[in-house]
């Protein structure tokens, strides 16, 4: 067998590996947005045989052994070429998959199935207790899962790892610390402020319909391709790819708030834009996927506040927002900025401003910490989880379902996805400050309705990547540098400085 | 190894098989209901890796092992036992399918999901042309399939064993002969009969949202069950089960006619009724699915045409109708019940009434033998076609749209299925006698709301059965005798002479 012979072998088995996968992300897309309620105990069995069969397609021994003969003799020197980068993940997976027997990667599979829907059936209920086994045992069989791969230190490395390589506790204290300090000092100065946003702008009558379609307008013009996706309504928004030319995106209307629906799904198309920019003809291997968690949520975050809460963004938009809510013709685009910026801390993540947003993901961080260090017990964990919204952000809340079972992560077992967060956050700030030096200020560009430059330079510089880099080096090579929180930081007091007149 | 344990083998084999399997069935649910437009390409190539993935399970020579053990030495004596039953169809199911290579098998899913949207494009411009490659790929596919299977004669008769197991063309053509006959005196004769419905009732203002209220409370007093179910709407109604718990139906509104999704709902729902009543505990073996597609087809049409067709349906849900629909008002059941039923030669199969319905398959059936028997050539077919409809039915089509390219059958490479609508109709004219020798009449039931005792009826006799009996042995089974065409030309004698006092 020669490397060029492994190497085909291992295109092939992995190709229609991520075929069957892909059939997955379907099974997915429809518990969340169509299945009948009594479909789900079948929806959990298909998903934990799907689950089966692909940690045995991903422990093939064949695969160890093809990547042996092309890690012998590289198909190629460049570290960051096509074959090197397809190499690198497919051992990295591999080394992953094969630590985890198959009993318990269908384990997982089958709590995840039926932990979402416990979770969104006892949520409005606020009722801990129902939920309380299902978390449990999710939490019990991560633990076990992060006991069986390597890491040094932190059993939560070994989650982490899963979504953004190469990052672990110990790289992320000192950033997230420095970001810490740095915003409960911006927001001690926003809540001193005298000047304060007409936030009741937001407020009114906002049919769905006229939402929707306005809507399905701008995220056309930012670049989302309805062609190859479509936009559903669901209680919890999501962006999921299906394959090429089928990525899709849901939204959550409030008819009497605009923000929800507006700015998630402007969230969910940044996302659905980086599927719908990956290179198709890599599509099955790790060079058409995206880079990282973190580096996605960089796309949806930085489409979501640095684009669309931008005051260039709705000089372009604020004339055709007045034809579908007239009621906004009673103010201007600098009062409607001020008014979607507004800095208010509260209970829940996906509400909160810029500001605030990333103090969230710290209590989340430091939870899941505790809870793997076994420092905290499930018992404990929604009175910790209080404290800590009272400490960083100085609200209380008033149950569970908006405070510690507000999120559907831990309910499918995603322990230590939090953190990617915050480094989007981080990412999108230094590569947007990297795409200005090349095209020039954006904002005029956003005035003007030229979405396009930033997109088209996302697309070369993020999106046609796929995975060639892991996501730290995708920003050392695209901005020059290292992660540095000093770009997040520098942009949120400016932007706020100026809002609230600091 | 024993008996018990090969017998064992087997069912977690296919039963693992059964549950990847039924992702395949969402995957066509979305490509019909959801799929964005440029999913196409990508929604191919998942059926293909899927094709591919069951026919290697299905070809698992472990399965050869397992089940000479157990028809070596039996479970059960009795044949219809649910261990022999098993057997006998996974021996079936094992034959047929290592008697077809691997390239076939996911040859014949990728052209099918190429056929079915290539199809559903070129129809509305009746484009014969653009779709007519597609066709004969399927067609060249499938001669092939039936070529690899055993026949005596007809290369058609392997076909028609997927669908409706040791049914034949020699069985069929004397059946089919002597209905068509029947039909076309019926037919002659209710054409020259006086009196003709008022059909014009059924013509008018029907909004979308008003006939799903009604239909969705039809259908659930007929005892379709939504919590384990749900209704969309499509070009081309269908019913598809993804598992327990989850059978779906699609149906198309036409807001100036009240039949189509009227009837089409109901005709769905008896599909649905008959998968929501399998056996769930065998869910995953052949005794948990349903005996053939003809006895599917049987409880479908019996509670669209036996059941809502009824006078009795009508006198308990008239009022309610006119309630939807205040037009209705001017009328009364009686006269609505003959304009439900009015008989008239038409192009389309799907909105033919119970007398021409037939003559439609006949068209078809008779093609397909042709095209089989290689007597006829697919430049030829739209030709055919027309004649056998002007023949026939006496009605000349304006072009292929609703001529040749009506049905999405051939479009996946579903040859040899239409003969089961037939026997479908055969099949439930001779149960609904049974049933009612039981029952005693059923239509002052119906007009009394009382649909469950029919529906229970259904249950214990044909749904909870399952794949025990195959489709013929069913028949004699429940009825007493063999199938027997006077029953579906008595029942129609007797309902469209009094209809139409002959």
């Amino acid at each position: 067998m020669t490397s060029r012979e492994a190497y085909n072998w291992l295109i092939s088995h992995h190709t229609e590996t991520t075929y069957l996968a892909s059939t997955e992300a379907l099974l997915a897309w429809d518990q969340r947005t169509q299945i009948p309620r009594a479909g789900h105990a079948h929806r959990a069995k298909q998903l934990a045989a799907l689950a089966k069969l692909l940690h045995q397609r991903a422990t093939n021994p064949r695969i160890g052994e093809c990547l042996a003969q092309v890690e012998g003799t590289p198909l190629d020197t460049d570290p960051y070429s096509v074959e090197v980068a397809n190499s690198r993940e497919w051992r990295r997976a591999y080394e992953r998959a094969t630590r985890i027997p198959e009993r318990l990667a269908v384990g997982l599979a089958e709590a995840a199935a039926e932990g979402e829907p416990a979770w969104a059936e006892a949520r409005p209920r606020g009722d801990w207790k129902a939920f309380k086994p299902y978390l449990a045992r999710l939490l019990s069989l991560r633990k076990e899962y992060a006991q069986m791969q390597e890491f040094e230190g932190e059993a939560y490395d070994a989650l982490l790892e899963d979504y953004e390589p190469q990052q672990t506790t110990a790289l992320l204290e000192p950033i997230f610390s420095e970001l810490r300090a740095a915003l409960v000092d911006l927001l001690r100065r926003i809540k001193e402020a005298p000047g304060k946003p007409r936030v009741e702008l937001l407020r009114g009558d906002f049919p769905k319909v006229r939402q929707e379609a306005m809507i399905r307008e701008v995220i056309a013009r930012l670049g989302y391709d309805f062609e190859g996706g479509r936009l559903d309504s669901t209680a919890h928004p999501f962006e999921i790819s299906i394959g090429p030319g089928d990525v899709r995106i849901t939204t959550r209307y409030d008819e009497s708030f605009f923000n929800p629906a507006f700015f998630g799904t402007i969230h969910e198309s940044g996302h659905a834009m980086y599927e719908q920019g990956l290179p198709a003809k890599y599509w099955g291997t790790p060079a058409g996927e995206s880079a990282s968690l973190g580096i996605h949520e960089s796309q949806s975050r930085m489409w979501e506040n640095m684009v669309a809460r931008s005051l260039g963004f709705w000089q372009y938009f604020y004339p055709r927002a007045y034809e579908f809510f007239p009621a906004f013709a009673d103010s201007d685009p600098s009062a409607f900025v001020f008014a979607v910026n507004a800095v208010k801390p509260s209970l829940i993540r996906v509400e909160a401003d810029e500001v605030t947003y990333n103090l969230h993901i710290m209590v989340r961080f430091e939870l899941e910490l505790a809870l793997f260090r076994g420092e905290l017990s499930l018992d404990d964990l929604p009175a910790a989880w209080d404290e800590k919204y009272r400490d960083y952000l100085g609200v209380s809340a008033d149950g569970v379902a908006n405070g510690v079972m507000q999120d559907i992560h831990w309910a499918g077992g995603a322990f230590g996805y939090f953190p990617t967060y915050s480094l989007g956050n981080l990412y999108a700030a230094q590569l947007y400050k990297a795409a200005e030096l090349e095209l020039g200020a954006l904002e005029p560009q956003f005035a003007s309705g030229d979405f396009a430059p930033l997109l088209g330079w996302l697309r070369r510089n993020i999106h046609a990547q796929g995975r060639r880099y892991q996501p730290g080096e995708l920003v050392r090579v695209v901005t020059g540098e290292e992660l540095n929180p000093a770009y997040l930081i520098g942009y949120l007091r400016r932007k706020y400085s100026q809002l609230y007149s600091l």
